[in-house]
Order: C-alpha cells, then structure tokens, then sequence
C-alpha cells in the first residue's frame, strides 16, 4: 500500500482549507460547488481513500452502523441495498453490521439488542419488498432509516421506490413508440380477488392510468389484468389479452417474471416481440431482462440508491433527532430491444 | 420478550450437565449422539435462544466475524453465503461485520486492516463464482476460511461446489429418464477459442463424461459446446445440436441463463420440454427456474451451505491454527418438469 496521504496534502493540492476538505469528506453542507469540485478532484488525483478506522481509532463512537433486513437473500437484487449503505458507511470511516432476520421475529428483536449492546450509531432497515413495516421494539430510540420500506404513521425517516414514477415512465414510453392500446399486467391479487395494499400494486396503476390520460388515451378495463404470478396465470393474461377484439400492441408486466412468461405466451401465438407486441418489464432482474431475446426494456428498482440514501441520511443528522423525511427514489426506464 | 432461559434450565430439562449443555451450544466434539439429541430437544421445547452478546459482553473477545467478498452483489444468490455464515455465527454468540469489495483490490486491502483493528475472530472470504484467488495481503496471520473460491496452493482451508458431483448428476438424472444422446451446452470459451481453468467447466465436464461412461454411452464430440453465454449464441448452439443428424433428445446446460435461451430456440423449433427434449440448468436461479414454463430441473449451486461450513470451521478451530481443509459439497439436483 502506498504512503498515507492527509488532509493537508489535499488542501494544499486543492486550494482550499482543511475545514473544506473535511467538510467535504464528511458529506457536510456549506462547500461551494466550485471548492468541493476541487476537493474531488484533489482527491482523486491523490487516490486519497479515508481510513474506515480512523474514525473509530480517535474517538469514543463505535463506527458502527447497523444494517438489519427481514429477508433480502429471497429478493436477491435487494442486495444492493446493503451495497449502497456500506458504500456510504466506509467512505465516513464506518463500517457495517449486517443481519438478516430471514423473517424471524424474534431474531430481529435479538438483532435490535446486539445493535444497541454494541453502540451502532445508526440503523438501516431494509425490507425485501416495497411496504408497510414495523420495527423491532428494541430499535425504539436508536436513529434508524427504512429503506424499500416505512411505517404507516410516517414517525420514521424512509426512502422508497416511486412507483407511480415506474407506472408513469414504463408507460409513456410505451406511447412515445407509438402504442395506443397497452396493456397492463399489473401484480397479484390474491385467492379472494383482493388487491393487497402495496404500494408497488397501486402507485404503478396510477402512474400507468396517469400517462395514459395526459396523453389523451381513454383507459379500457378490458386491457388491465392482475396475475398471482404463478407462470401458467402470467400466460393466460397474455393469451387472453391477444384474445381481444382491439388486442393490445403492448403489455407492460408488474415485472420481469412475468415478462418472461408474456414472451413465450407471445411466442406460441407466433408473434414477435416488439415488432407484433412490445413488453415492457418492471425490476430490471439482470439475469432475466439480459438474458431474454430479445433484451427486456424494464423499470430499474433504485436498491443501490436507497441504501445508499439511506445511510448518507444517517451520517447527515448525525447527533440530531433524524427528520422523519419519506422520500421517493425515481424508478428509471432501462432501455433495451422489447419496446 | 419472554423471560431468559437459563443453560441450567436445559440442562435439568435435558437430563445432563451444564458443561454438556454448553458443548452443544459451542458446536463442540465429546457429546454422544444421544445427549446432543436430548439437548436439542430441551432447547427447541424451551425456545431457548443464545445471546448474541453474551459473549462479546463476557470475555475480551471481540465477538466479530469479518466476511469479506468480492462481489457477490452482482451474483445475487450468492448472498446466501452471508446467510448460512451468519446463522452460525449468532448461534454462537457472534456477530458478522460484513464488507463487499466490488472486486476494488484497494478496499479489500482496507477491509482487511479494519478487522484486524476491530479484532475479528475469525474471517469468511467469499467470491461471486468458484474460482483461485488471492487473498489480501493485509489478511495475512488472520483466521480465513474461504468460500466459493480456493488458494492454487491449497494453504488455507476452503469450501466449494463440488462440480463434477453436479455434471455428473445432472446427466445421471437424463439418462435415467431414457436418454442416450444428451447435449451439453458447457460455459465460456473465450474470444481466442480458450476455455479458461475454472472448476464449473472442467468439473461439469469431467462429470458428464464420467455419468457417460458409467452407463456404457460412448462420447460424441458433436455433442458438447462451449457458449459464451450471450443469448444469440446460446439458442444457436441449441439449433445446431438439434440440426444434427442424429440430434440430442436431452441438453444439459452450463447455467439457467442458458437454459431458459436452449428453451426459446426449442419453443422456435416447435418443440416441447419435457416430451421432445428433455432440459437440465444449473445454479437453480429460483427466478428463471420457477418462472421457465415447464419449470426447469436444475443442479443447486451449495451457497448456503458453504456459507455456515466457513463460518462453522472456524468456530470448530477457534484458537487454533486453521487446518488447510480442501471441502467440495454437492451440487444437488432440484427436480421440476423439464426431464
């Protein structure tokens, strides 16, 4: 490894305090553009990387985070979030603590213990899937961020996915190639017929209502579906849909499964993707929109971004009570050859 | 939370000792099968729970294992490795500190210096597929286990897929459903016509010659193929297999990417898995495998399992220094609809 490089090496080099340079390090306000510019690209020049212990070395603070999730390994591009927030962590000299309650109650609460035993600065919680949680009750008190996930009274800080910007986009882009008819494939409803309150279910139906109307596209019930998932059901949808007497150009599907299962229904009715139907997909599963033919257009789900937010979040309110801020990462259009 | 449970309560419960019961908890030798049984049983009646803090809050010891990979993120199920090492790791008392490199040589290197300051007791290294590596300098001295990957000099103990068991398998299972003529789509060959030394491709390969052999099918070089694993590639491979003269009706291919590309050009041929041909994956991807209509039979990539064989190694040799243990485990055949 190469000799330590300080504070004052990359002051000098950028023209700026070392204040400055530690403002800009610790991801703290009050740098102008222009200095913090500087301060990067003295940084970079230097391939100066801050010490995850050094923090923790000087001080009294444990220079640890917390990162708890209920079941990340099953939605496995969740992961990310775990990248996000540790990519944030390391670059303020801290380091994560990671546990997966894989569901458990009472491992979670054990989890909340340990954090507090060990004297966590903050928390992460993540959820798999983009809903209403509660936490642990022995998280009460500590400064914790939910991320793909929040709680129905809003008294803590979260950051979510925009579905109704995922709906809206998947959609318009559907339209600015010049579909009129588009389906939808929207996400579960369960054995009774009940469409269960998530927000990935009924934000992405607004959004796909909403682009149709501002574009001056009447919505047609007849075009709106909602599968169980089960791959044979994702097929029926699709096969009735074409069906129609005015069948869809294009199909938007909750996600990238049931994209998947779209195209062979498609295939088997010898229609060719997009030039007979276009599908959209909603996730942006690698291993699925690449490996499909052709290459799925999808939603990208900001996993990376909300834990990334998350604990930039944490380290910004740091010694404060955190602001129960909700916020919406946007869900953006991974274009490939389906549209 | 219910009141704690004493290992004194389990013990009168078990009908043993209290230095028995901590033997079971610890994981460690000199219990007879029947005692164990007995412990486990009063442990599971009692709901009994070690405290992960315990023994952090106990003795001088740090409590901390480090796990540090390179990149599991981009190879999502790999991140079962996290969880089988963590559930050993709680069950001990023990907490993970978890650090994802990005494959960043760099971050590796701090990560390293980070659990050495923090004094982990032990380290998982883990890599996104089965590969040699070499391991951070700065881990030098420290406790590794290493899972998914292994050192070309054998110096440190690892834990892998055992490939030849999944090619091997996976063949097996064709040739027992009535298949003489199996094809095998086999990962990567590179630009120049190279197959790189990676054990998935060797293994696999040596397996399915192996299965061939063992059941008196003699080889038939037309029948084996190299993807590079785009998709175009893969569905040609699948129709020139098919074009043959005397065509395969089973393929067994290198990943579930490839199998769910081997089942689009067969759906363009008009034919049908199982009835026509018979398909076999590997990695049982639950997205691609359960979503692939019919769902696809395919070998599972051991993640889990390595995972809690690292982290339990080290708990087994804790103060000791670390037998170099070379540890393959199968690769076991999941079964769906598609053989």
């Amino acid at each position: 490894m190469s000799r330590k490089i300080t504070i004052k090496e990359i002051a000098r080099r950028a023209g700026v305090g070392t204040t400055t340079v530690s403002r800009v390090l610790n991801a703290q306000p009050y740098v102008s553009a222009d200095k913090r510019r500087r301060v990067e690209e003295a940084i970079a020049a230097l391939d100066y990387r801050p010490s995850p212990a050094a923090r923790h070395l000087r001080g009294g603070a444990s220079g640890l985070l917390g990162f708890l999730t209920d079941d990340v390994a099953t939605t496995p591009y969740a992961v990310d979030i775990i990248r996000g927030a540790q990519d944030v962590a390391w670059a303020h000299g801290m380091v994560l603590l990671v546990a997966d309650s894989g569901g458990d109650e009472r491992f979670a609460e054990a989890a909340a213990q340990v954090f507090r035993q060990r004297a966590v600065e903050g928390i992460v919680y993540a959820a798999m899937y983009h809903r209403p949680v509660q936490l642990p009750r022995g998280l009460k008190g500590m400064p914790t961020v939910l991320a793909n996930c929040f709680l129905e009274d809003g008294s803590a800080p979260s950051v979510v996915p925009d579905e109704f910007y995922g709906g809206y986009h998947a959609t318009k882009a559907a339209i600015e190639a010049g579909h009129r008819r588009i389906g939808f494939i929207n996400l579960w409803e369960d054995a009774s017929g009940v469409t269960p309150p998530f927000p990935a279910i009924y934000g992405r139906l607004r959004g796909y209502r909403q682009a149709l109307s501002d574009h001056g596209i009447a919505p047609d019930a007849a075009l709106l579906r909602f599968s169980n998932q089960i791959p044979q059901e994702n097929v029926r949808h699709t096969r009735e849909l074409l069906a129609l007497e005015q069948p869809p150009s294009a199909i938007f599907c909750g996600n990238d499964k049931v994209a998947m299962n779209c195209y062979s229904a498609l295939a088997g009715l010898g229609l060719r993707v997009p030039a007979d139907v276009a599908v959209i997909g909603f996730d942006n599963i690698a291993h699925i929109a690449e490996g499909l033919l052709p290459a799925l257009t999808t939603m990208q789900l900001p996993h990376y971004a909300m834990g990334k937010w998350a604990a930039q979040f944490l380290m910004d309110q740091r010694g404060q009570a955190l602001e129960p801020l909700q916020v919406a990462l946007p869900c953006p259009l991974v274009r490939r050859e389906s549209v």
